[in-house]
């Protein structure tokens, strides 16, 4: 058997040795190699996207690919058969993804973004320093006692939530099915008009799919009280971008922190880029897997003993 | 027994009730009324110049000052007689300031800043986002792995640091006499040269006096590694600014996050605005003393049973 693994991140490949199977680098840019096409596994990250495309032509023993994003859009626009099993790299994008939302939140209770602002200027942002109302009611100000929902309470939602919940705040989760995971209150997404009044900070980390396409619309939207930020790390799809746009416009919110977008990178002529209390990330979460050579392992021996593998879609 | 509580932020004065002492409100840019002139406690928090050289001078009954900030400059320079106890608010800006310290401390690493510019002139940072390298050993782009020095290593530096080693980082402190603090290895400062050499971020969190003045010159600059970030939360008095601006103009270290300067507001002329990799914000880290009332009520228990004060300069 046959693994081709990318070049297109530094891999730790004698972890993956021992499984009788035969490891083989491969470029993601590139069509695969004549003698590697009968690969039966495929390790998938940043692959382009003819890549993909010829690979799911031409790669007719292939059984399994593992993708090394947590959301892996790409494979699975690409049309591979539906015999091939799509496992994502989900868990391996927790923590960096986790800190930069943190990050996001940080700016947006801080201001640091109008304190660059400024700063370029030559200027001293004196009303963002010196004394200051301590959590005011009809701002967001700081992680103490502030009610944070995430919404997408998956992996990266479970890694960022204790350290919100270090701070002070009160993290709340929304997902498929309610109840309680790892001691935080999950709700399915009946209860958001109630959860939406109450929060403070909404951070998004839903999955793009066509089940979470503009889940915040203009009607959510106008649930969020009017100080709320809203974060958004997981895929640009599941807001409605005109909406929010709207809402910012109109400083029916508190403002937007945005590192996903529907069309990236985010065009020119986007109102985002200047509606007001709005932060642009581009993209800058994730992008670098981490740990994934556990689970590929992992994933490689549950193939071999023909288990069920870990992540599949 | 007449206390005089400021009226420059909420207090709930009912939590000072039951002393015997009586409580009066007063307004801290104002002179101190005639039939307030005779209290033996005041409770300083933003008062200006004016009132606290008046209150030197005319306040003959009083025994002791409560100042709610960490570092009272202000009441220690205004000419108090020495018989006048002085107690900080240090403990009252903990929590304020390591959540701040952690936002620098992210901007850094994550760039917020450059993503910023690029955002204002509407423009994708594009190198800053999609596939990354994960933690090179030539920047500091995340807390994990990344070795954090505290250097002033009180209140606030135990508040912050389980939150930087939750994300992997590793915290050494540096203080004025070495040991172990709630886990975290504390040095003295002839450990410096070997710390600086191997730091990542250093954090600084000295409080404004002789002792540390210029505490980070050229030279111990020199000995941080090219890429290590210095954050800035104590007083800015603690760094020699011109060596600083001149090592971020020629690149010799990877950044610098400041909160607080030396003059403030920092002057329009200071290079630090303008310098490569340079944030600015503008002394907003704490300002917003918490528990106050619970620091009062302690130290006045002690006050009236002869005990000695917390936090006594
Ligand atoms: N910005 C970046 O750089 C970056 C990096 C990595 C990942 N991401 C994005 O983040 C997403 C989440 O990653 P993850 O590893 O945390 O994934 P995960 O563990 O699969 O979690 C996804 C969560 O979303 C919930 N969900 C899915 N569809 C939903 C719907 N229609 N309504 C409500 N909840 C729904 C799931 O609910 P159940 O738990 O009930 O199934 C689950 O809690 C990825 O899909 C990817 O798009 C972004
Ligand atoms: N940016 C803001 O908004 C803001 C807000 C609040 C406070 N602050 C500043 O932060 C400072 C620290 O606050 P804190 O509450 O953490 O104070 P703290 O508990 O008194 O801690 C001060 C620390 O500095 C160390 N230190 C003092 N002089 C030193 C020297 N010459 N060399 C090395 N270490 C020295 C002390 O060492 P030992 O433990 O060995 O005595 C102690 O660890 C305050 O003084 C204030 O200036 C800034």
């Amino acid at each position: 058997m046959k693994l081709l693994y990318p070049t297109s991140l530094k891999l730790d490949v004698a972890s993956l040795e021992g499984f009788g199977v035969s490891l083989h680098p491969y470029d993601v840019k590139a069509l695969i190699p004549e003698d590697l096409i009968d690969a039966e596994v495929l390790v998938a990250w940043t692959n382009s996207a003819e890549n993909l495309k010829d690979a799911a032509q031409r790669m007719k023993n292939l059984r399994w690919i593992q993708s090394l994003a947590a959301g892996p859009n790409d494979v699975l626009s690409a049309g591979f058969p539906s015999n091939v099993t799509v496992t994502t790299g989900s868990g391996c994008h927790d923590r960096t993804v986790a800190e930069h939302t943190l990050g996001l939140l940080l700016v947006a209770a801080r201001r640091f973004d109008e304190m660059r602002d400024y700063q370029v200027q030559g200027k001293w942002a004196g009303h963002l320093g010196g004394p200051q109302p301590d959590r005011p009611k009809d701002r967001f100000t700081t992680l103490r006692d502030a009610n944070v929902l995430i919404w997408g309470y998956g992996n990266i939602a479970k890694t960022l939530a204790p350290h919100l919940t270090a701070w002070g705040a009160t993290v709340r989760g929304v997902a498929r099915s309610a109840g309680v995971r790892d001691g935080v209150q999950v709700f399915a997404e009946d209860s958001l008009p109630e959860l939406l009044s109450r929060t403070d900070a909404l951070v998004m980390i839903l999955p793009g799919s066509e089940s979470t396409k503009n889940a915040l619309n203009s009607e959510r939207l106008k649930l969020l009280p009017k100080h709320a930020w809203v974060v958004n790390v997981g895929r640009g799809t599941s807001i409605d971008e005109d909406a929010l746009a709207d809402a910012l416009e109109k400083g029916e919110i508190g403002g937007a922190a945005l590192d996903v977008f529907a069309k990236e990178p985010l065009p020119a002529e986007s109102r985002l880029y200047k509606a007001p209390n709005c932060i642009v990330s581009p993209h800058a979460a994730g992008g670098r897997p981490q740990d994934a050579e556990a689970l590929i392992a992992y994933n490689l021996r549950r193939l071999l003993a023909g288990q069920e593998l870990k992540n599949v879609i």
